[in-house]
C-alpha cells in the first residue's frame, strides 16, 4: 500500500476545500503530514521521524500489533448492535468495574467523550430533576451543542453559560501555594455558587470537572477539593461528574483515574471515559451508579447507540486494558512522568522563563511567564517552543487560557530518552533564545 | 478465538446486572445471542443460523472481507487524529462530493448520526442565526440532548419540544392516496408552521427531515415535496437538512441519496450520514454549502472532533464506497428490493390483515391493520408476525407510532433468495394465525 496518495501540497489544498476550516490543523502555518506511526513516534511523508509528546488518545502507543490484532479478529467474527446478546460489551463492562469504587457498577457506551458527557447530563438531570450545571472556569467538555453550554473555553465565544466556579489553580488563581487550604478555599467558591444558584430559586443537577483540568493548563486539583466540593453538592441535591475523558486509564500512573488522586475516601457519582479507551478506536463510555442509572430507566425512553458496546469497540477496549497490565504503562508512566518532571523542574531553576512545572505521571505541563514576580503568560514564548521543538521533530502543543502551558500527555510508552531528548533540547531552546548578554530574569524575556 | 466466554444465561444476568437497563435488547422476553455473522446472517451460539433482515448499519455485509482488510490495513500505518494532514480524510470527502450535488461540497467528518445532527443544529443556527427548528411528527433525529428535543418520538415523553409538522403519510396522514396533490398539501403544513413560528416573533432555522422517515413508519414523501418545503424554509431564511442517517449510500437503489428520489432540482442545504457508513465503524458526516461552512469558521470557534475523519474510519469508508461499486449493490437493491416488495403487494390481495405495503429499494415496510377501512393499527398482530418469524429464524422488527409496520432493512446484500423466504413465511404465518372459518376481512381479525 502506498502511504502517499497525493502529494502534501495537493493534500493541503484538497483539505483547504473539502473538510470544514473550524477543523484546525496543527501548526496551520506549516502543517505537517504523518503517514504512519509506531508507539510514541510519527512518520512525516519523507520518512522523518517525530517524537510524540501529545497523542493521549493513541494510549498504549501507535499502531500497537495487540489493538490490531483484537480489532480484525473481531471484525471477522461479528460487529452487531448492543441490542444483541453478546459477550464482549458484559465483559468489558466487568472489567472496568473493577477499576471503580463498588458504587460505580452500570456501564453505557458511546463513541466519543462528548456524548459520554453529554450523556452524564442527561443522567443527572434525570436523577436530580435539577437543570443547573456548575464547571470550572476555562472548562471544556467536548463538541455537542449541551456540552458548549457548560464549555466556558468555548462558550465565552458564543451566546448562553452555565455558573461556574474558578479553576483551583494553586499556581495562577486566587488561592495559591502559599494559601494554608487552598482545597478548602477552592471548595467553597464552589458553595458560593451553590448558594448563588439558589438565591435565584434554582437548583443543582451537577458539578461537572475534569478530574485533571486539561483545556485550563494542566491543572492539578489539590487534595481533599473533589471531597468536599461532593459534600456541598450532594448536600444540594445534585451530583458529582468526573470528567475523566482526558486523564483515566493510567494515565497518572499512581492511579487508574485520576479522581483516585483525590484519597480513597471520594468517588464521583458519574465517570465520563473516553479518549484513550480505544487507542484511536471511538469509543467512549459513562459509567454511574444503580440508582442513577435506575432512574434513567424509569423515565420509559430507550436510549439507543448504534454502535456504542459493539463487539468490536470493546474487543479493542478490552485490548487496551490488557495491554496497559502486560506492558506495565502505570508503572512506566509513573517512572518516566516522574523524571520528566524532574528534568523540566531542574530547567525552572536555570531559566526563570519557567515559571511553574506540575504534574503527575505523563500528564504535565510547563508554564512560561515573562515575569516570575507577576507570572505574566509568556503566551508567544510557549508558541516560539512549540515552533522550535517541531525543528526538532518533536511535537509538543499548549494549553491553558493564554495559551502559554507547554504540555505533555503523550503515549504511555514514552521512555527515558524520550523525556531526555526533550528536555534537553528545552534547555537548548530556551538557552539560545536568551537575548545576548541578557540577564536571566526581568523584563527582557518580553522580547520573546 | 472461542466465539462464547460466557453461557447466554449467564451473559444475560451480566447484561442486566452492568449494562444501563435504558439499553434495550431486542426480543427482550427471551433475547437473541449472536456470536458471528457473515454477509445477511447472523449466527448464534448453537450455530442457528438467522436472516437479518433489519441490519441496515452492516450496509455491504455483516464482517466483508474488503473492510475487515481496509482497517487491518491502515491500523497497522496510523491511526492519528485529523490536525495532520493525511490524505484518506480528503480522498473519502472528495468520493463523497461526487455523490452529491456540486454545493455540497465541505465535510466535517464524526463518530455517529446523532453527533451529525448535532453538529447540523450548530451549523444551521450559526449560518441563519435563526432558533426554531420544524421537524416532522414521529421524526427521531438521536440521542443527544439537542436531538431528544427535536425528537417527537422520545421527547413526547420528555419535557421540552419544537414545532412539528404533519408527517407526509398518504396512507395514514391527513392527506392520502385520494388527495389530488399530496406533496403540495403537506408541504402548505409546513409553510403554517413557518407562519405560526413567525406569529410568536421568532424565526426557522431548519427544516430537519430523514429523505425517508423511518421512525415514523417507513415512510416515502410524496414527490415535490420536499422542493416546496425548501423553497417555503429558504424563504423564511432557514436552511433544509436531510437526515440521511438510515436512507443514504445507495439503499434506496435508484439513486446514491434518498433525497434524490424528489428529483434532480432539489438540493437540501445539509445532510447528514451516519449508519451504514462505516458498516459498523463509528462513523458519520456532515455536508454542507461552502456559505454554511464559512459561516461556521467565522464565528471563530474551532471545531475538533477527537475520532472524527482518522486515517482508519476514512479507510473503512472509502472500502465501503468500493464494494457498493464493485458488487452493484445499488442494483441489487433495486432487483431485490423490487422484487420483495412485489411479494409482498401480492400477500396483501390474499390477507387483509395487510393494510399497505411501501418501499424503495431495500427500504420496504409493510403496514399492518385490524380494519382495512378504518385502518386501524394491528400492533398486536405485527408483534405476533415478528415472534413468529424469529422462530423460523428470521429478524425483523417493527417502527411506526403505533409499532404496527414490519420494517425490512437488510444489508445490501439480500437476495432473491431471502425475500422469497421471508414471503413465503410471512404467508405462512398469517395463514395458520388466521382463526377457522373466519371472514378474510372484519373484526375478527381483532382477535390477533
Amino acid at each position: 500500500m502506498a502511504l502517499e496518495m497525493f502529494r502534501k501540497k495537493e493534500t493541503l489544498a484538497m483539505r483547504k476545500k473539502l473538510i470544514g476550516q473550524s477543523c484546525r490543523l496543527f501548526y496551520s502555518d506549516d502543517p505537517v503530514k504523518i503517514v504512519r506511526a509506531r508507539g510514541q513516534y510519527l512518520y512525516d511523508e519523507n520518512g522523518k521521524r517525530y517524537l510524540d509528546c501529545i497523542s493521549n488518545v493513541q494510549h498504549v502507543g501507535h499502531c500497537h500489533p495487540s489493538i490490531t490484532q483484537a480489532a480484525t479478529t473481531q471484525m471477522k467474527l461479528l460487529n452487531a448492535n448492543s441490542r444483541f446478546l453478546h459477550d464482549n460489551i458484559v465483559q468489558y463492562a466487568d472489567r472496568l468495574a473493577a477499576t471503580l469504587p463498588d458504587k460505580l457498577s452500570v456501564f453505557y457506551f458511546v463513541n466519543s467523550g462528548s456524548e459520554a458527557n453529554d450523556l452524564a447530563l442527561r443522567l443527572a438531570h434525570q436523577y436530580t430533576q435539577h437543570e443547573d450545571v456548575i464547571v470550572l472556569e476555562h472548562a471544556y467538555h467536548g463538541h455537542l451543542t449541551s456540552l458548549i453550554d457548560i464549555s466556558p473555553y468555548k462558550f465565552q465565544k458564543l451566546t448562553g453559560q452555565k455558573e461556574w466556579a474558578p479553576i483551583p489553580d494553586t499556581y495562577r488563581g486566587i488561592f495559591r501555594e502559599d494559601h494554608p487550604n487552598p482545597a478548602q478555599a477552592y471548595a467553597d467558591t464552589v458553595k458560593d455558587v451553590i448558594d448563588k444558584v439558589h438565591q435565584k430559586g434554582r437548583k443543582v443537577s451537577a458539578f461537572f470537572a475534569e478530574s485533571l483540568p486539561s483545556v485550563a493548563g494542566q491543572i492539578l486539583l489539590p487534595k481533599g477539593y473533589s471531597t468536599k466540593v461532593a459534600e456541598y453538592v450532594r448536600s444540594a441535591g445534585g451530583v458529582f461528574v468526573a470528567d475523566e475523558v482526558q486523564t483515566g486509564f493510567g494515565r497518572v500512573g499512581s492511579h487508574f483515574w485520576a479522581f483516585q488522586l483525590q484519597g480513597d475516601d471520594f468517588s464521583p457519582d458519574i465517570v465520563t471515559m473516553g479518549k484513550p479507551m480505544g487507542n484511536g478506536h471511538p469509543l467512549s463510555c459513562v459509567a454511574t451508579t444503580a440508582e442513577i442509572a435506575g432512574a434513567f430507566t424509569a423515565n420509559g425512553v430507550e436510549y439507543f447507540n448504534t454502535f456504542g458496546g459493539n463487539p468490536v469497540s470493546c474487543a479493542i477496549g478490552l485490548a487496551v486494558l490488557d495491554v496497559i497490565e502486560k506492558e506495565d504503562l502505570r508503572g512506566n508512566s509513573s517512572r518516566v512522568g516522574g523524571h520528566l518532571l524532574d528534568r523540566l523542574t531542574q530547567l525552572q531553576t536555570k531559566h526563570p522563563i519557567i515559571g511553574d512545572v506540575r504534574g503527575v505521571g505523563l500528564f504535565v505541563g510547563l508554564e512560561m511567564v515573562t515575569d516570575k514576580e507577576q507570572r505574566t503568560p509568556a503566551t508567544d514564548a510557549a508558541a516560539q517552543v512549540v515552533r522550535r521543538l517541531k525543528e526538532d521533530y518533536i511535537c509538543v502543543s499548549t494549553d491553558g487560557p493564554w495559551e502559554n502551558i507547554v504540555k505533555f500527555k503523550p503515549p504511555m510508552c514514552f521512555s527515558m530518552e524520550d523525556a531526555d531528548l526533550v528536555a534537553d533540547r528545552i534547555h537548548h531552546i530556551l538557552t539560545v533564545n536568551r537575548p545576548a548578554g541578557s540577564p536571566q530574569t526581568g523584563p527582557l524575556w518580553l522580547s520573546w
